[in-house]
């Protein structure tokens, strides 16, 4: 365990006075916020994530704002996904690459109209990138970090706290929409979305100033459902297959090793950028993929890629793990070469610790 | 006091192992990476370095590699100071802007020769702003990370140390000059720089695999003259006026604001990103600038933007603050509008623990 040490760089949220307040044990930083690791224990977290309902503070989860006549155009340069069907009032997993195909961020974009989008980022300056993107070709489009903080609600449940703050509306909300909802007199989107298995939602907190007004109405209105402040939880990330940028893919990657083949439409995503580089890993498949990984026996924290060996051989790396209390394994999330990326297939994996034993998995712990 | 949680994202650098044998207490996290903040106390480190030698992992002042045709023309693109009479073998100090002016980041730049460049960047991803106004204007150059990792020699001891190590040449280097000096048969970048006043080098470690050899070396040859791992440290940093990008400045502010108008020839840097928008600011100057600012009595961590206030008026707010021993004042950095930033003027900061006296200097803590 750490210490970190707090300054204005490391930017406090919306939220971060209700986290503060419920007893936060442990942080991370990303895109240079803080974001909640543990509250009570990661095990405790998991099991009541998956039993009951979690407000979670992911104000990290920056978001860009696209707006102008080139929006649309500049959305289908970003990402080799075909947005062409999408209609307003949908999000979509939008894998973003530069001109090599090498992922630069694993976005959810939100379609506000067609001249207006939400860019909901994970951890790497995304704007950046959009803002050269557009100096360079002059596009008219106005990108800016809009007064919009994410908080995610999460858990079986998630509708019945929502409901009594957002009215029964959001219960009809189908997965990966969105829609307006009002909170004490100001219009917010909620999209049924958010980084677990266990359904739920993320508010669009418009206005920093209603952040902490939200977060106390739904604690107040999640009492006797037994709501918790929660934030992603490790174990359960993992067992579902939660990919995280940074963590299990790169920019040294392309969406078809990290498993997002599904999400690419390089043929048809006219004018995205990095087409080229991706059409031929599109057309021969990737020689490294993403794989879930069974790991015999116990194991440190994963702070660093761990080596997958085949005897002498390096064959990939595990780079996020956890001990399943639910599935009474080591789950993790691994990238393994084709030669030994099947399903059965044993491996060593090289921990701090020593080795241990490491098996291909054909599916996540869901 | 925060825990941090750490993950692979948190990224370690070649020398952590180092940093963690010398019992380093708290982090930071810059540039997705880990960056030391105290060893002993921050008032304990802060005495050593200004009395002997300290070697600091920072690593975290990721570098940017530009090579190509067009590297010149790119980096003259980057930033409005007038890069024309550069020489290899030079260090810039350069404000990186957006088209509106803004601050991207307020890196090093090294000229390595007229078609290769590297930039010791601060805590932002321009790497992904190089990217996209290479691939937006299509210019002749490759852009990558290369592996290389600055670790810093800094105090007044300095030059002794590094003389056991790289050989008196060192000694010859003139502050912001680089030269290539041999270690263990690899030849690395040592330049006359550093994040502190205390004078000192910042060697560019050629090879993440040299990393911990070059720590042992500095640390066995430096044994009788007192050196110690150390890490920025925020006393010294802000009495001597150094500056932090996302502390003190961010993209809200121009060079101008940040006192940085002597780095900006916004006229003869022809060609530069965000000209227009600097042009008026470079004649009018700005309506809001950095000061240093003494606080009466004691205040907490400065973790958030301290509210700078006249009567109800707010006039300003403070981004860095610190107890400083040696000048028995509080010293911080703050951003004043110009009706209030004359030195002198008596202010009232407003912390988290209550209001305090603060008042306009004239000049830092050197």
């Amino acid at each position: 365990m750490a210490t970190l040490s707090l300054s204005r760089r490391v930017r406090r949220t919306p939220f971060s006075d209700g986290v503060e307040a419920a007893g936060v044990k442990g942080y991370t930083v990303y895109n240079r916020m803080l974001l909640a690791t543990v509250f009570r224990s990661v095990v405790e977290d998991y099991r009541h994530l998956k039993q009951a309902v979690q407000v979670w503070d992911v104000a990290c989860e920056r978001q860009i704002e696209i707006g102008g006549p080139n929006a649309a155009r500049l959305m289908q340069m970003l990402t080799p996904r075909d947005l062409r069907d999408m209609q307003p009032g949908q999000c979509c997993y939008v894998p973003i690459v530069d001109e090599t195909g090498g992922m630069l961020n694993d976005p959810v974009a939100l379609k506000l109209a067609e001249d207006r989008w939400w860019i909901s980022i994970a951890d790497s300056d995304l704007l950046l990138w959009v803002k050269g993107i557009v100096f360079g070709f002059r596009l008219d489009v106005l990108v800016d970090e809009p007064d919009v903080h994410p908080l995610a609600v999460q858990g079986p449940k998630a509708d019945k706290l929502m409901a009594r703050i957002f009215g029964d509306g959001v219960r009809d909300l189908r997965f990966f929409r969105f829609d307006w909802f009002d909170f004490q007199g100001t219009s917010m989107v909620v999209a049924r979305s958010g980084y677990s298995k266990q359904g739920g939602f993320e508010i669009y907190c418009n206005g920093a100033a209603n952040g902490m007004p939200l977060w106390h109405a739904l604690m107040e209105a999640g009492a006797d459902l037994d709501v918790h402040a929660g934030c992603p939880n490790l174990i359960e990330r993992i067992e579902g297959g939660l990919l995280s940028y940074g963590n299990d893919m790169t920019r040294e990657n392309t969406p078809h090793e990290a498993g997002l083949g599904r999400f690419c439409s390089t043929r048809t995503a006219i004018g995205c950028v990095g087409r080229d580089a991706l059409l031929r890993v599109a057309r021969e498949g990737p020689v490294q993929q993403i794989r879930p990984i069974a790991i015999a026996g116990d194991f440190p924290p994963c702070d660093r890629a761990w080596p997958l060996m085949a005897g002498e051989l390096r064959v990939g790396q595990v780079t996020s793990a956890a001990a399943s209390p639910d599935f009474d394994t080591g789950a993790a999330i691994g990238m393994v070469r084709m030669t030994h990326w099947n399903a059965g297939t044993a491996l060593t994996v090289v921990t701090p610790d020593g080795p241990r034993t490491a098996t291909v998995q054909d599916r996540f712990w869901t």
